[in-house]
């Protein structure tokens, strides 16, 4: 672990920050030192990452007089949400202060006047949605991580989700933030107005910072009318070609834009029906869709629904299963669920996860491009996620047994020319679950000189120090 | 006019710029410099400002040679769209050289597949609403200066207009930028996908920056499918309270997001009338309100019709014209719009033109507080506006005849007031006019001290010369 020029964290930094914080505030025990420098970012890094104190502000008053305190005593300062992330951005890279936003976890209003929520950072995303649902309003962020993710967490790394191609990523929600930067200033951007001219956009700079500029300590969420009817479309399909090449076709020519479109591939069914036992219908179909619509009015929904099953069957469709109690629902959405959770019980050893993203446009190049990459570097795979934006997951296994110090060596070069195919598809390394240390040394590929240049320029701006984050983003 | 450190445009500067762009694009006619160095802010400024030469690119290789040579000669590049701005960001606060985008005027693709529309800057923005409808989609950025404001312009002010209160503001819908940074570089920001956490947003940084960061080069713009029914509610209101009380309603009760809420205010039909001559129906109503709902089912709008209609009337609306057909519609815009066109032909001066934003629920107590404000400064006014995102514009004429050089100093501590009290509201002095030179002065009032430090840091990370548009924006 680098230290660069970082002070170290003392006996005097613990009793200086117990002294801001109180007793309960911080902490310096081992075991919560190792459950705090990691995420859920697999496989682990090839270092392992050491914090030197966890701390537990309960308000924007003590996370600005930690900030300042580690501002002047140069000490390096990683915020963490609910440690859900999968490209190490909670991770303290160069040791020091994890700060867990967990104890400022209220929803402090729901303003149904203005349609919004406001929220502190530690509050999971879920509860957020229930709040917004119990009032008869709607969050649409939607990360899949949803009921374990913090709120605080989704806006550092606009998280995205299974909802973006309706209602954008956790950005697009976003109207005000309470922030606190490096030197424990703390600054407040928007608010519960809907326009504002007045001054730069920090707002959206701010979102998807991974932490390195400020510290979030307050959001307000622009809450929509509550969709009363959702249907959902299965749609198995007898290629991974096919079901892509479908997908702009909904909005063009259907003129639907579905809250969701989902896509499993053969694979990722076949892994779920190996973990749960219990057979998948069509797992033998090339790739699978979830389409989901939502809206106010179940006749639209129905005319919708069938104008999109239509463009389906003509489309090779082998099926259009069409989900619309709640029943039904949740076993079309248990089996994407189950993708997911079957990676985390899978005992294979994964080399990779990925989170590519291109236009719809490319989608089927890429699917047509992906296994020759793979095979040449000896891998399999799953591919599953949100096709309607472009943005697949990519489970990467190595074909042979392999010591795990090896899966970093593999990952490399498998990772370089899977981004160069993306990157000439007009896509990125990355659509929701961020750069962080995974992906940093490959972010020459997508960030021409002068841009990195610029990110350098107003990380220093915003952190002349270099506390926040460090290591991070930032190549 | 202060130069500050700049250097003088000179017949080496004249050579040398025509060198680059060929003699046809560049011009040092007095009558063009004037031309070039107004916009539409009313009253004008108190000094007058004169570009030294205007110069007219045409592709991005131009910009970028005209903006390294000026950055190696320290000057001043002010970059100007259609010059239909309401705050000087296209002034040339400092001299030297405007650059005009408007030779950089191509729709360059409509990519169906991916729903995207590529512009260069100088495109008139209605145009780019038409060619998106010819292919049976929409363009939903709506500034009311479509047909005379450009794309380019739209972005750097961020430009609202009447259906943000559903679709966002011009920011909403960009995908991707190519921008020309003040030292030549050539950088692209996004694209076509639609996700993307690979460095920091510098999309929407860019977007509402007023020129001052970057020249915008090429815009990449979100369409969505062509709504294919359109209804507007034209609601006469006892008052200006019970008119804005209504608004959240409709979201709230109704569960309808409607693509416009537009506000007129009593004077502002008033005015129309004269101006006409012809009578408006309920003229003496406090105010009027435009409800618009867009949508895909006709079935469905009439349902959503009258459910606002019902929430209208139980509210006190003295009548609710429906309009669904093309000649209802074009007649109920017809009123809005001839309040905007009649304080172009009006003769009386005008002290200011205001465009100030509060939270939904605060527009009532601004209604109340309004005449007050005004009333203290010997002033009289006409409100209207984009009411559904809290934006009012209001136009302010002095009460007695007064030479116009004092227009400029009645008008700054009627701002400060009518500021002051937008603030204690949680809303801000420009909801999408932009800052510009015009409200430069009043930024510390919505901005604190470190706001204000933060902007001037990511001005000099972007243009460490400041040779863009100096002297705007940032305080």
């Amino acid at each position: 672990m680098s230290r660069g020029n970082y002070s170290p964290v003392t006996r005097h930094t613990e009793r200086d920050l117990a002294a801001l914080l109180g007793p309960s505030g911080i902490t310096v025990d081992p075991e919560k030192r190792a459950a705090y420098s990691i995420d859920e970012t697999i496989p682990r890094f090839e270092r392992e990452y050491a914090a030197d104190l966890i701390c537990f502000p309960e308000n924007t008053a003590q996370v600005s007089s930690v900030l300042r305190y580690a501002s002047e005593h140069r000490i390096p300062v990683t915020p963490r949400g609910a440690g859900t992330g999968l490209s190490g951005g909670a991770v303290p890279a160069c040791g020091g202060i994890v700060m867990s936003m967990e104890r400022m976890n209220s929803i402090l209003e729901i303003d149904m006047e203005n349609r919004t929520l406001t929220a502190e950072p530690g509050v999971i995303t879920s509860e957020i949605a229930k709040a917004a649902r119990d009032h008869g309003m709607f969050y649409a962020g939607d990360p899949c991580s949803g009921d374990i993710s913090s709120i605080g967490g989704n806006a550092a790394e606009n998280a995205g989700g299974s909802k973006v191609v309706k209602y954008g990523a956790t950005g697009a929600h976003v109207l005000g933030l309470e922030a606190v930067l490096a030197d424990g200033n703390v600054v407040t951007f928007g608010g519960k107005r809907r326009k504002d001219v007045t001054g730069y956009d920090f707002i959206h700079l701010l979102i998807g910072s991974e932490g390195t500029l400020a510290v979030i300590t307050k959001i307000i969420l622009s809450l929509l009318p509550l969709p009363s009817c959702v249907t959902d479309l299965l749609v198995p399909m007898p290629s991974a070609a096919s079901a892509v090449k479908l997908i702009p076709l909904v909005m063009t020519e259907g003129g639907v834009v579905p809250s969701s479109i989902e896509y499993m591939d053969r694979q990722s069914i076949l892994n779920v029906e190996r973990y749960t036992g219990v057979s998948v219908p069509y797992s033998g179909a090339g790739a699978q869709l979830i389409i989901q619509l939502d809206g106010m009015d179940r006749r639209r929904l129905w005319n919708e629904a069938e104008r999109v099953g239509d463009i389906c069957v003509r489309n090779g469709a082998l099926e259009v299963f069409v989900a619309e109690d709640r029943n039904a629902r949740d076993r079309v959405w248990s089996i994407r669920k189950l993708v997911a959770e079957e990676e985390w019980t899978n005992s294979m050893p994964v080399m990779s996860k990925e989170d590519v993203v291109v236009p719809a446009s490319e989608t089927a190049r890429f699917m047509e491009g992906l296994p020759g990459i793979m095979a040449r570097h000896n891998a399999s795979y799953n591919a599953f996620g949100h096709i309607g934006d472009g943005n697949i997951h990519i489970t990467v296994f190595p074909d042979a047994a392999i010591e795990n110090e090896d899966l970093h060596k593999l990952a490399g070069p498998m990772r370089r020319e899977l981004y160069d195919f993306v990157r000439e598809l007009g896509g990125t390394m990355s659509g929701e679950h961020g750069i962080g240390l995974k992906r940093k040394e490959y972010a020459d590929i997508f960030l021409s000189a002068p841009q990195i240049e610029l990110m350098k320029r107003v990380k220093s701006a915003f952190d002349p120090g270099c506390i926040l984050n460090p290591s991070k983003l930032v190549p």
